[in-house]
């Protein structure tokens, strides 16, 4: 399987809470991993971002597709 | 600050590739990390999402969103 | 009406489930439909995705939008 | 191969057009499909959606996700 | 043509910027407008988010959707 | 901070209501805004977006992420 996305991290179920329509789950990431943005040129020049730069990486947990073999 | 998101990841940039109007940046994630996944009880359901099963977390790169100081 | 988005399909609701604060709604799709992707270039070399190629298309539910007269 | 998302469509490659970050693939889907949305429910409630209704579905091509074996 | 979205802004075209495959194009948004964000619970109870309280609201361009009669 | 996003806008919370996993907060925006879309340059050429064209900007609530200080 190959999947056309940037972000393939391996992770370990942590907890699972139900609700009526969509629930919440939580991972465990163990591994060291590489993780890709895509985002405007404007933001990048506007950001100034060069190797090295630390950064915070925000994803909304509605965006985490989850697969399971 | 805080963010209303679920994922906020600590992050370096190892490369940035710019395009006419989008770009490409990776970053490196040292730590562990927990991640959170919203997604239907249905999905979940149909996966049987329980406590310890290994899952692959797929996220578009268009999803991540950098922050920096 | 002319939508900004590359995927513009006719569906008939098939079922509603309300939530608290989100609901779930199913639609029947019928006529032969095309479809369309945005992903990196990195991807699809990756993927080598040509024409032909019999892939399948992954949606969050989230990511639907329905319109109605 | 489990994915935690409702919409999982079979489609086959028809025209691939590759730009220097992003790329743009479009598919064939041929069989009568189910999709599915996930909306507020104040959403629903204006627009009255109910069991035979017409819709329209629009989602940005951004938001297809190819899988390929 | 009523929308499952909760936010329908009132815009017009400020610039266009066309690349090989993805435009950036700006809006000017004139009249004062009310937004809507949906995130899980937990970030609310994190955020301790309360009438009156001011935020900033981020959203990712990829996401906005335009339409034009 | 710099956010790696075009649209990043002041609000003040005008209503919240907390569901299970998910909830719907509400914004009151006051000044003018700019506001920025990517679609793909089909899309733009299709709608013949222009300066001084009117548009109706669709945005689902999940996509906004509310930061407070």
């Amino acid at each position: 399987m190959k999947y056309g996305a940037r972000n393939q991290i391996k992770g370990r179920v942590k907890s699972v809470k139900k609700g009526d329509i969509m629930s919440l789950v939580k991972f465990e990431v163990a591994a060291p991993v590489e993780m890709a943005s895509v985002l405007t040129t404007e933001s990048v020049d506007e950001l100034k971002l060069k190797i090295g730069d630390e950064v915070q990486l925000i994803i909304k947990a509605i965006h985490v597709l989850p697969i399971k073999k």
